[in-house]
């Protein structure tokens, strides 16, 4: 496998060795969080939603106003070249565009070239001691800004709460909205197990449009497992089940929050069945079922 | 006078020249917007409220966190160095300090080095004429996160605000809580005259504690102006002027909101009383009058 020393990332218009990879101190990226990003996962060679990640970061620039300086074609041919130099077994690919390079000013010059960067890591599976314990998370009143649905690198806030979680010995931070509904986490979507049926945020402005969020909802519906899209709170009768939902993490069982055992305290069925589904659907992607 | 092409820049541990200036692209600075800043003028040499800055810059890193890899005292060397390697009669400093590189995760690694960067580019001098005619601004809704005082660099909400403010043809977007009231500019704070008094959203975490503000508000009171830091509307009665205030501006007067005519629709006397007080105690900071 390779090794962190030798891998390649793209940066504006070459390949470069990641060590060397740089861009300016004057790129809007860096002064202003003026840029969005996608996280895509690669097992075996086989990129997971692929076009939805692609989509969503045409939407995103789109939400910033921010021109892309590549087709998608040419992007999804870059992300591609970027495994093939990068070819973990199961591999992390991350696309960032930014605004470009301009002195600091908060106007943005006309005729500014956005910035593209792309990398692939190695994705880390999670421990299966992890999965059979389940995760912990805290909560936190919701202090993001009010774009969430948008994938940007402004992301200190969700930085802040998972420095929050690291302290408490947590693996994620929720965010509440001011009426105590769980909204998503630091870098996850959440869902509940209530009643038998699973209930997440609807899409809004607080939550972002996750990729797994998604296809865990259609896997769930096609599983026959009824689903609701709306606000929801911690300490709602009949919630049984918590789990989260990221690209490099599947479903993720959530067993304590804020100190609290949740149901029985062990990862719960549906959630687990939820993950089986998740990791099923990409092997049947990784065997070329599906597209 | 110097020109671009021989900016000098301090990245990390050395001075560069500003075109070959670079940061890792995993610099969290670049990923996460996880770091602050600070803005310094310097007229003739003089520097404007370093120590105020370097405090509050300090506040900033507390903020998060964020141990800087300097101290205050190398750290008002540095920006002493790069004004003398980049000397313009008006100058601006900006510094800026994130956590450092890491391979990308939410999770700030232990024993990370911060990054520093500092820069000085020529402060342009406001025209007389905007001046004299007055600057325009919008209102929008306040979506940015709820810890503004931190001076941090995920300002992607404020780009969006400048943004909106250049297509309305305006020069600057004023952020509105629920209730209407007036927090701040996008880069700048904002103060109502009204009945003669000066009048300014209190300190709280939807506002920054901008150096100029604080300046504004004791040369005021010294002058004999009454201020009151206290939540305010466009719409009450008796507001007779508005002005903004920042490090590059000083106060600017604003004589149009949405479209609206403020006051006269002139610069008001007290706003341009303020701004010739904070021009005379700079004059004075130059003169070696005041420390």
């Amino acid at each position: 496998m390779k090794q962190p020393g030798t891998l390649t990332a793209w940066v504006n218009d070459r390949f470069t060795p990641l060590g060397e990879a740089r861009v300016h101190i004057e790129d809007r990226g860096f002064q202003f969080a003026d840029g969005i990003y996608e996280v895509i996962a690669c097992f075996g060679g086989t990129f997971i939603d692929l076009d939805e990640h692609l989509a969503r970061l045409w939407r995103s620039c789109e939400a910033i106003a921010l021109e892309p300086a590549v087709s998608r074609e040419k992007l999804r041919d870059l992300i591609r070249e970027t495994y093939r130099r990068n070819p973990f077994p199961d591999a992390m690919l991350y696309v960032q565009i930014t605004r470009g390079v301009a002195p600091r000013s908060h106007h943005i010059p006309e005729n500014i070239r956005p910035t593209l960067v792309i990398t692939a890591r190695q994705l880390s599976q999670v421990p299966e001691e992890k999965i059979r314990r389940g995760a912990t998370a805290i909560t936190l009143a919701d202090i993001r800004w009010k774009r969430c649905d948008i994938k940007s690198i402004a992301l200190l806030a969700s930085v802040l709460g998972k420095q929050e979680a690291d302290r408490m010995h947590a693996d994620e931070a929720f965010w509440l909205d001011e009426d105590g509904h769980l909204l998503e986490g630091c870098s996850t979507n959440c869902f509940a197990v209530i009643d038998e049926s699973l209930v997440t945020h609807p899409l809004d402005h607080r939550v972002l449009g996750g990729i797994t969020r998604d296809l865990a909802i259609r896997l769930a519906r096609r599983y026959g497992l009824p689903v609701h899209e709306r606000p929801w709170r911690l300490d709602e009768q009949g919630l049984s089940e918590l789990f989260m939902t990221s690209t490099t993490n599947a479903a993720m069982p959530v067993c304590r929050v804020d100190g609290h055992v949740i149901g029985n305290g062990r990862p719960g069925r549906i959630s687990m069945q939820i993950r089986t589904l998740l990791l099923q659907h990409f092997d049947e992607l990784r065997a070329g079922k599906r597209s």
